[in-house]
């Protein structure tokens, strides 16, 4: 099942002077938000995605990358790069850096965070260092959370060469905690 | 075709408990990087993608959103939402916002670039104000540039609701603006 | 009375070579500090304090600006340039321009806060576009809230020569929004 | 010598109620600007300044803060707080914070610059994580260059508490590489 209304392709334009038509598929599993897992702290629910009990983020299929590591104030994604991510001068654009930067920054917080608490995104600030081409393989990006507190959150995070773990881009966010949901 | 190799979802793992598998199909154009086009200025390349003559960014495809419009100092991004840009929580990804920003404050520093000079996102400041839903319907990203020189830019943007105007996020930028290349 | 204690100069390092020994006098009312009116909305304090009813933020007196402006959703503030603010290279230090933007968003802000609700800076993103000398005479700093929430609010604030209107800086805020105290 | 006019307190207003008069004298050395060294690195030129033989920045005079250590990607400097900091809650003004964060970055930087090469903070990011009260005693602001290339640079920095170690804020900055002037 394709969702085709979310590609705004127009097909009546016609192939820009050029240009070659491509075609990509992907596939992820859609589940119940992490809110109705309320008796499992971040740590876990972190830990039961990466076991495969608990579906990854359906944006890292679109964009792909995948949650691999999570531990006590910090988590990982790898990604793999290709040129469905490129911008106008056909590099990675940098959105893709700045979306595995706020899943690491996001996850790294939610992974101190007692069960029932919940986070959001407030701030995201991002630098990018270097530019990255599709044919730089695979890279990884690490966050560590710097502050929980109990209504504000700040943590850090960066991008590295999976082969040469060249600096790419690093990014810092500032979370809100969400005060803790009545018992489900 | 398919990249199916940049899909990183592991079959093997078996369906999460409650999820169903999803799939999505899209389709771009692959052409030259824009830097094939040095006679023409930022705003000329601009009007250019947007008249379908140069490739939409292969990007909006993937993610969802499309160059609308361009002029001196702006220019305008408009997405479509869908569950392929959820994150754990089931709202769209910041990452996603954070992405149609960025291409938006970028778009709109090139807009006043003169024929042969580049530029390159070195840092990027996002606000989010608001959770974003599926449902959400479309969103529109207008970027302004607030300062061009000679060797650094500045720029401003913000994700609004088509229907509603609501105010779902904002940013800003620092471009690093490239020396023009000799000619080609 | 003075505060010889935070003056960190070493008198026994003597003077370096080529420079020439400097002192600045500088005078401000201590007073109770804002949380003291809570019957007052944000606004009103600004007020009180644009007319001499509660005294200016002592750091203005220290650095060399003053509250002029506030109203519902914008603060203006505007500033003296010296050679008591110079960095190394003796131009204005980025800190002076940080400092005058922090203070104009967050006035901003607060000037959209009804009687009793306290807010604190958790974000701070500057742009510094220009550099700016002691010779560049008063500058004016505009901050304007975007988005105030119960929890979370942001604003933006630009730096402009009184004179001849030119942009030094810009910044963007988050501030968190502080539940309002029980009646005073 | 004083330098009144750059004092904005209206005498003309009387005291706020409530408020009592305050006065501070500081002191400091003007000197050449850094861009005199031309034959020094960066690294060179901060030893010069801890050591007494180039003057310490003065805006360090004006707020209470010293460079205290340098090394080859590294700058420290240490502050003493006072009620001359406060904003209007009567706690540290967040510019202090961002001014101090500003310096050990620029500075932290600058260790990693060959002589005749200069930089110019483009942009500064900073978290605010916990207020800072007077009587928190001397803060520490330790800065670490992350990447510094031909044209850009990026750094973080921490301030924390001398005596416990608090995080209080943290903050990341781009700056502008200068090409490097012509022999002196």
């Amino acid at each position: 099942m394709t969702t085709f209304e979310t590609d705004p392709a127009d097909p009546a334009a016609g192939p820009p002077a050029g240009a070659v038509p491509r075609t990509r598929t992907h596939h992820w599993h859609a589940g119940p938000p992490i809110s109705e897992f309320p008796h499992l702290t971040g740590e876990e629910i972190l830990r039961g995605i990466i076991a495969g009990r608990i579906q990854q983020p359906p944006i890292g299929s679109t964009l792909g990358f995948l949650l691999v590591e999570a531990g006590p104030g910090t988590a990982v994604f790898e990604g793999v790069l290709g040129d469905h991510l490129f911008n106008p001068m056909n590099t990675v654009h940098g959105g893709y850096l700045a979306t595995l930067l706020d899943s690491a920054l996001g996850c790294a917080v939610m992974s101190r965070l007692p069960a029932g608490v919940g986070y959001t995104t407030t701030q995201l600030n991002v630098h990018m260092v270097r530019p990255l081409f599709a044919e730089s393989g695979h890279v990884r990006c690490e966050g560590v959370a710097l502050q929980v507190g109990r209504t504000m959150a700040t943590a850090e995070a960066r991008i590295t060469g999976c082969e040469d773990g060249r600096l790419f881009a690093h990014a810092t966010t500032t979370c809100a905690v969400l005060a803790p949901r009545r018992a489900a």
